[in-house]
């Protein structure tokens, strides 16, 4: 079944300003929707890059702060990266899956395999200060639609969106770490396709498809932090995206 | 930089009838282009599902004529899959990956890593015919791109798109198997972001990107089997969707 049979749009939200610590990035998000001139509906879909996100919610760190142990110094060799950083990965995560030179893929306290525990450094804040993942995207994209609801009374579908490599194929593609208002992941099995025949394993990840629906909008260097999809029609839902992270009994690949 | 500056619109491409080996699907994209009154414009978008690619080409075959071999038929009892289709996934396959009960993942001649070497039940063709992927999926999106060119004087961007699941997350999202008319890989590595800062380690996969955007109107079971895309400015080129295949010893899961 197509998730919206009349199509649907992805417009950038332009003109929103350098997030800091504190910011009410909900208003920004709504003026930027108003300046952008774009009606919304109940259900319809708001994409915003984490970087902003975390930003707001200030899960920033000056590395000058931040004192390496002793296995982040000895990691910190063996991957090549600041042992400041490293220091900081490993706080962030449960495991590490691979530690080679240049890359860190490790399992963070959420459950998201990635690098660096998708640590990034940050475009504005300053040349020393790195940017975490939120404590619980699916908490800052609850937040983020309660409030937005109360600014504009418009209950959307809101997306946290993050970059994430994967094996196997180059470039990063773009998924959903928090997800709010609708069912993220699809779950077709044991319906009838259109031919009457019953599906066995589709099972599609609607927060990913939409956060890289979104990133071609965005930008590859991340200048427009966030998008809006009009016409889409997801399923409405108060669940978050647990759903999309595979217990480690079912991965053959960690 | 943002690929679509003032948005872009996703349709889905309706009234396409099935597909039977030897159909002319340009002409059949063509008309549903038409009858679902989209202008195209030079390097708009087409996504088209892998599975009607490989039934024009004749990609099909009957179960009923493959005889499993020693190792297909002991492969098939570890992972309780028919052994006829198990020779079929070994035949289109250079190595095994993982086998395990109901799972068999391996890479294919063409080198993408997945499920059953991408070999699905048919929907229309009857109940013991699979479908192969295509040969050469670039080769068949060239051959559609110059087709179109042909019937409609308007040289579009084209994707094979695929459904592949991937470690460590639920859900299934979509991939470029074949490409023509654009750069697949966006590698903006050593360009300055929107601060002035230099990128290091963005490259990203629009192929992929743009398959996930349109799965959303093509719909979970695979009703739609296309989709255009209208608004983004994609970079022209001649080459396919190599670039997308990681080279085995930069990869650290296989």
């Amino acid at each position: 079944m197509s998730l919206a049979p009349s199509g649907y749009n992805v417009a950038p939200l332009t003109g929103i300003p350098a997030v800091h610590p504190g910011d009410n990035i909900a208003a920004l998000l709504t003026s930027a929707i108003n300046a952008n001139d774009i009606a919304i509906h109940d259900n319809d879909v708001l994409v915003v890059a984490q970087k902003i996100v975390s930003k707001s919610e200030g899960a920033v760190v000056e590395l000058s702060t931040v004192v390496p142990g002793h296995e982040a110094t000895e990691l910190s060799a063996i991957v090549n990266k600041d042992p400041r950083l490293v220091e900081l990965i490993l706080a962030s995560s449960v495991r590490v899956l691979r530690s080679v030179p240049g890359v860190l893929i490790t399992e963070t306290h959420h459950g998201f395999i990635c690098a660096n525990a998708g640590i990034d450094a940050s475009n504005s804040l300053g040349p020393d200060t790195v940017i975490l993942l939120p404590e619980d995207p699916d908490r800052s994209a609850r937040q983020l639609r309660a409030a937005i609801a109360n600014l504009t009374g418009t209950a959307l579908a809101v997306v946290i969106s993050d970059t994430f490599n994967r094996p196997w194929r180059e470039g990063s593609t773009n998924v959903g770490i928090g997800t709010a208002g609708f069912v993220p992941l699809d779950d077709s099995r044991g319906e009838p396709d259109d031919s009457g025949k019953v599906l066995h394993a589709t099972l599609v990840s609607i927060a990913d498809e939409v956060a890289s629906a979104a990133l071609l909008v965005m930008g590859v260097s991340g200048g427009v932090p966030a998008a809006f999809l009009s016409g889409l029609k997801l399923d409405a839902s108060n669940e978050g995206s647990q759903a999309l992270l595979r217990d480690p009994d079912r991965d053959l690949f960690r």
